[in-house]
Formats: structure tokens, C-alpha cells, sequence
């Protein structure tokens, strides 16, 4: 009899709430506020922006379970729960002690884990009488989980993609408007703010930042429209969450329970939807569970940012968020990890992170794909260059162990796969890939006149 | 309470054997003979090219089943069971009171069913002390399998790309690079095969026949090397069947049975895998199942081909089978779904088909991305161009139930998703992609010199 590899939960056990950590941290993430007179936001404020439910969702910091809508249920059962994995192969090519664990977020029908957002968004919108949602994409994992979850509740969306990414994946476009959407490279021409980056930098490659510019503008002037996003804020990591939940459920199938969990950070939903319902029980429970995000050396807010009132986008239509960042108008570096490509964190991470609740770590881009490469050699799975990086930080661990003769539980997201990012793996197999410098300077020059958060 | 939608064994519940269906025909498939002497072939023939252990498995008409290799099962869960899906999506869209299930393949790791033919074949190699294989593929789906399973145990690969499908689809090949193999598009310069066809026609697009040739003949010229097949053969069909079987376990969960079976067919392989575990219950119990076969129109020897003793390969350099067939010297049109360009049938399903036990439809290409483009938006999962075949004909059923009031249970198979295939979703996008005629006259053409089989 061979050893049991994947867990796999039954549709009664899959979770039927979602876990909303802020009710249980001590110090809470501090609100967001008007760049105009500095208060704290109102839900009122938030819902000219995003629909109704999710604006409350955004600052509720009082229910720790969140109902997860009968209609979204229904839905998320199409490829949940999830795979956990225990990895042999890579344990094995790796010879070490520890014992590796991923969640495979790469088989939902999109190939990663941003569907569990975009379903509940789309939900609400069409509940709350949306008929249009916009949307930015960097890797392009979020814009394709949007245009299908819109198509799903039969509402028109528009997605605007980093540059960038549009021209490395086109596939990516391809995916989106055949689950029929409408895709704009961004910067675009449809925009105010796109026109005006244009006109400054024909070349701009763009970034998560203008992207999101872009489509809170066009949400902002399109009647009955709203605007949605795939990271970042608290209501995506509470989607996000079911991850977490659900592996928790399936680490005890397995009988084990991590010592270390890992995750890629963007903006932090990822991460968080893994992590925040075993951090749960650091908190309530006295465990003593590692948790690391892996973040880009290029782009690395939470190793290498400052703790700042910042914009969620380029242009400041945003809020002012409490947040590790390197300053909005930061320009990452043309990685290939499309959906790293982000200046800040969310204020719920940087809180954690002030608090010495969670540690990071910054991955260089030929790390993150060596450890990208091995994974697919020894499991099977070309992971999405954005997961590549949890999965060097999972490799440094293990390694560790084997240092150490520990036997760690080391458990990691494989937010996605990477079967659209195939021209990365090429110029990795070619030798063109190389790794970006980053400046410290920039991040002081960017953020001095930013308001510390205290 | 949501219905239920996903139908997953638990790993206990695995099939341990595969289901052999030459055992319980009454009818058995004419053996392969010998081009030279027109002799029926034996293991020892067939052990020139092949490995021991499949030739044996390819003449065996005894054993109904055949004991799974524990190394082969380990590797089987770390993606098996797939799950079966109820496409409440798809009724919907369509309007129908079938009931639709599909068994989702496209879950493997990488990204169809052909892995669980690569992973024993590559096994067995192993076992066998041999050191090197070869194998040709279209659409790059089991080219892929195949070098990831050689990657799994410890074999050199190397890989002839029909050209068509090397030019569309670049990913695959940096896939099977990234697995570690070898990869050539054919016709290549590397073999005398390929070099006669080049010099003939440097244009040349390539077809399964042509690769098929440049890989045999590498096989025979590399030290301790054997070739490998994907489809076709029935050793191949013999490791598909843990889909078959894994489907009925789980249409039993349903607590529904199969009213018809369909499956797209290039050479039978993906076809027998879930058909035959349900013929067999035709065969022995009674039970009245429709299985219907989904060709392309422009390559369909199912539905336009004669039964001859044919070559497998456009070069004659494989023994004679006794099959449905266009001819080994026709030429598939372009098609994107490159797994389907394929002249022959494997030689139980032409039997099959010859005792109506089986029947098939042919498809055009537009007809099946149109269905394809109605799975993706009703269901979330990209198909591959040749599932979209399977899709096509399903929906075609459904439609006749919508018409005639029953509520008949399809059940295909979705063999692979089409991330990897955009380009085709693309030109079918932007109103590029077309038809293909087919010509009844290049077959009588072709086939016109072959022997009739009795």
C-alpha cells in the first residue's frame, strides 16, 4: 500500500464560512482614510466604489465567520475543495527530512486561486443590481478569474492589463475574452489617467498601480458599474480564506499540523487566505506556527518598504491606506511574477507584520525559478512564476531542515500553474532570465512625504 | 444544501487493475502481421520496438485484467481519481433535460490523460534496463506526458513534434523542455525518414504518420532506446481504462449509469479508456449503452474510412494493422486539434466498429470550437481543440433529448484543457478559423493497393 499523497475534503466538509482574522487581532489593522480631511472611511464612502456587501466586508472587524452565500457555495463546488498535496517528489530531490505539504489552487478552472474571489464579487454586484465591473490584471490570474466569474452572474466586464504582462501572456488576453470579456493593455487610451502616462512615456510597461487608476476611473464613469479587486484589501483575503480553511480541515486528514506556512505575496490575499486561519490558532490557541511571505527581491515591500499612508494605485484615486509600502509611484521591475508586481501590502499583513505576527523574506527572480524548475521536475506541476517564489521559500526551509536534521511541516500555496508563463520558462532555459537590482534610495525618495503610520 | 457536482474517490478506491477488453470480445482485433511475410506478429517482433512488458500487453487477448504496477499506482494518486463533474453548467445552457457528467482529465498534471499511459510505459522501461525512448506527438499532450514520466523514472527522452503543431503551439515544446526531453519538430534533419520527406517538400507540415516514422527510426539506430506510442496501440487503450473504471465507481456515486458514452478519437486510445470498462457491461451483461466516437470531419477514418491492413506510419516502417484507415500516406488538414490528425484506428475498436458494437460521428472543426466556447463559458474550463470534439457531439445528444423530452445520462470524457492552445481560440475569436473539405477520393486513392481484412 503506498503512502496516502492528496487530501481531499467532501462536499459536506468544505467550509461554509469564511474566517475574518481582524475580529480576532489585538492591535486591529488601523482604517483607511480621505486623502482629503484624513478621517477613517465609511462604508458609504467605500460604496461608491465597490458594491455594497464587500464594502461592509471591508471594514467589519467584528465577525470572525463570514456566511459564505448559498449561490457562491454552489459554485466554489466546481473544483473545491482543493488538492493538499504532500510532496514526495520534491521532499525526495530535495533529501530532506521535513515533510512538505502544498495546496494545489492550480486545478481550479482558471488555474489558481483567485476564482474564490471574483465568484463572491460578481455575486454581490449582481445581487446589489451591477450590470458592469471593471478590473485590473497584472499576471493575469485575476482578470481571467473575473471575466469568467462576470459571465458566471451574467454581468459585462472590462479588465485592464498591465502592459507588460499583456505582451509576455498573450494567452492570458485570449482566456479572458473567450470567457467574454473586453481586455485593455494599460496604460491605455481609454482612460484620463492611462492617456496622461501615455503622453508622458509612450514606452510605460505599466504596473498593478496604473492599471488599478485605470479601472477605478472607468468604474467611476460608467453608469451602474462598479469596481473589483483581486488583492490587497481585507475582503479578498477574506474570500481567500477557504484555502486555509479548507487545509486546515486536510492537514488533520493527514494527521499533521505545519510548523512553517508559506505563501507568495502581491498583495497579500494569497497569502493571508492561507495563512490566516492557522494563525488563528497562534493567536487564540498559543501555537507557535511559522509564517513567511515570499516576495520579490525586486519588489519587496515588506523586507525592504516603510510603514505609510499610502495609495493603492498610481495616480491616488484611492484611499489612504495604513500599509508596508515602497511608495505608489514605485515602478517594479519587469519581472515575470506579473501578479508581485505591487508597491504595498494590506493593512491587514502590515499590521501582523508591525507585530512580529509573521515574518517575510525577498526572493530573487532566478531563485524563484530554479526552485520553479525542481518543483516541476519532482511533482509534475509547472507552478506560475508568482508561486515560484513560495516554493523557494519552501526549499530554503527544507534545506534548513536537512541542515538541522528537523522534521519540519512545511506547507506552501501553489497559488497557480504556469502553463500561460511558458515564455519565461523559456528565456529561463535559454539563460536570458536575469535578476533586477533594487534600490533602497528609491523607496526613501518615493515615500519621505508619505504620513507615518503610528 | 447545493447539489452535489464533483465526484472524487478517495485513494482506497482506486483501481488497481486495468481492464484488458480483447478478453471478453467475442470478436477479438486481427493480430498486426508482418509486412514481409504476413505473418501474425510476436512478442518478440514487437520487442524490437517496443518494451518487453507492453508488447506482451499489446498481444495479450487472454487476461481481462491486468495488475497496475505499485511504482505506476504511486504516481497514478498524486493525481488520480479525476474528478467526475456533473455539467449542471452546460443542461443549462443548453436547456436540456439530460443530464451531462464529464470525467475532468484536464486535472492531470500536465494537463490531459496521456500521463497514464506515459508513467507505465516509462516504468516498464525502467524496469527493463532500457535507458533512452523516443515517441512523436501532435498536439504535444503526450510528448509531454512522456517526458515528464521519463523525468520520473530517470530516462533520456527525445521528442518528434509534428511541425504544425511545433509552430502553434510553442509552449508545448517549452513544457516538454522543461520536463527535461528532447524535442524535434517533424519532419526533421535528424532522421533519414524526415531528410527524404524535407528534400521532397522543405514545406511540409508534418502529421503523427511522419513523426511516428522519425521516432521508430530513432529508436532503432540509439543504443538500449525504445519507442513509444500514445495512442493507438492496445497497451495504450489498457492503461486509459483506469478512466473507464474510475468513471464507473463514480457514476455509481451518482447513482446514475451512462446512457451514451463519448470520446473525441485520434487513435482510439482516449476513446477505449472510458468506453471500454462500460462496453464491457454491453458485452457481458446486457446493458445497452450508446458509445459514440467523435472524429474530425477531415480526418475521419472512422465514419469515411475502409478496413485494411494499413502501416501505423507514413514511412511503412511499422508492422500492418488490420484497421479502419485513410491511408498511411494521407495528409491530415491543419486542424488544431493535432491529437486527432491521425489515418488510422487501433485495431479493437475497428473491430468493434466493424460488429456494431460502437458507432462514430464526425465533427468540423468550427462545430467544435463553438461547443468548446460553450463549455468554457458555462463550466469555466478551457477544453483542447480535440475535447472539443467530444464536447460537440455531447452537446448534440443533449440537444435530441431536448427535443424528445428524455432525460438521457451523457457521459464523455474531457481529455485535456487548451491553455496551451489559444493561438486556435484566437483565430476562432477574431472569425479566422474555417472548415476543411474532405475528399472520398484521396481514400480510395490511398487505400486502393491495401489488403481487405476478413
Amino acid at each position: 500500500m503506498s503512502k496516502q499523497k492528496r487530501f481531499i475534503l467532501t462536499e459536506d466538509k468544505i467550509p461554509t464560512q469564511w474566517y475574518n482574522i481582524q475580529a480576532d487581532m489585538v492591535n486591529k489593522p488601523m482604517l483607511p482614510i480621505n486623502p482629503q480631511n484624513k478621517q477613517p472611511l465609511s462604508v458609504e464612502d467605500l460604496s461608491h466604489i465597490f458594491c455594497t456587501e464587500v464594502s461592509k466586508q471591508e471594514l467589519n472587524q467584528k465577525d470572525a465567520w463570514v456566511d459564505i452565500p448559498e449561490e457562491v457555495l454552489d459554485r466554489y463546488k466546481s473544483y473545491r475543495s482543493t488538492p493538499l498535496v504532500r510532496a514526495y517528489g520534491l521532499e525526495k530531490a530535495l533529501d530532506t527530512p521535513a515533510h512538505i505539504y502544498f495546496k494545489n489552487e492550480s486545478v481550479s478552472p482558471v488555474g489558481s486561486h483567485k476564482l474564490n474571489s471574483a465568484l463572491p464579487q460578481a455575486y454581490y454586484c449582481k445581487k446589489e443590481g451591477i450590470t458592469h465591473v471593471t478590473t485590473e490584471t497584472g499576471a493575469g490570474q485575476w482578470g481571467t478569474a473575473l471575466s469568467y466569474a462576470a459571465k458566471v452572474f451574467d454581468i459585462e466586464a472590462k479588465v485592464f492589463q498591465v502592459k507588460i504582462s499583456y505582451l509576455q501572456k498573450p494567452y492570458r488576453k485570449s482566456m479572458m475574452q473567450t470567457f467574454g470579456a473586453t481586455v485593455y493593455p494599460s496604460p491605455s487610451d481609454v482612460t484620463e489617467c492611462g492617456r496622461a502616462i501615455l503622453a508622458k512615456d509612450p514606452e510605460n510597461c505599466g504596473s498593478l498601480g496604473t492599471a488599478i487608476s485605470e479601472a477605478v476611473e472607468t468604474a467611476m464613469h460608467t453608469p451602474n458599474c462598479r469596481y473589483t479587486l483581486g488583492s490587497v484589501l481585507n475582503h479578498v483575503t477574506l474570500h481567500q480564506t477557504i484555502i486555509g480553511l479548507e487545509a486546515e480541515k486536510q492537514m488533520e486528514m493527514a494527521g499533521e499540523y505545519p510548523d512553517v506556512v508559506i505563501a507568495c505575496f502581491g498583495g497579500g490575499s494569497n497569502f493571508g487566505g492561507l495563512a490566516f486561519p492557522f494563525l488563528r490558532h497562534n493567536i487564540l490557541d498559543g501555537k507557535k506556527t511559522q509564517f513567511i511571505a515570499a516576495e520579490p527581491a525586486s519588489c519587496p515591500k515588506l523586507t525592504h518598504g516603510v510603514f505609510r499612508y499610502d495609495f493603492g494605485d498610481v495616480a491616488g484615486y484611492t484611499p489612504l491606506l495604513p500599509m508596508y509600502t515602497l511608495g505608489h509611484k514605485f515602478m517594479p521591475a519587469n519581472i515575470h511574477a506579473g501578479g508581485l508586481r505591487y508597491h504595498g501590502a494590506g493593512t491587514i499583513v502590515s499590521q501582523l507584520l508591525k507585530d512580529g505576527l509573521m515574518s517575510a523574506v525577498d526572493i530573487k527572480q532566478l531563485e524563484s525559478f530554479e526552485a520553479g524548475m525542481l518543483f516541476a521536475q519532482s511533482e509534475g506541476i509547472i507552478p506560475a512564476p508568482e508561486s515560484c517564489h513560495a516554493i523557494a521559500a519552501a526549499v530554503n526551509e527544507a534545506k534548513k531542515c536537512k541542515e538541522s536534521g528537523e522534521s519540519k511541516v512545511i506547507l506552501f500555496n501553489l497559488s497557480g500553474h504556469g502553463l500561460i508563463d511558458m515564455t519565461a520558462y523559456d528565456m529561463y532555459l535559454s539563460g536570458k532570465l536575469h535578476n533586477y537590482e533594487f534600490s533602497q534610495e528609491d523607496v526613501y525618495e518615493n515615500t519621505k512625504d508619505l504620513d507615518e503610520v503610528k
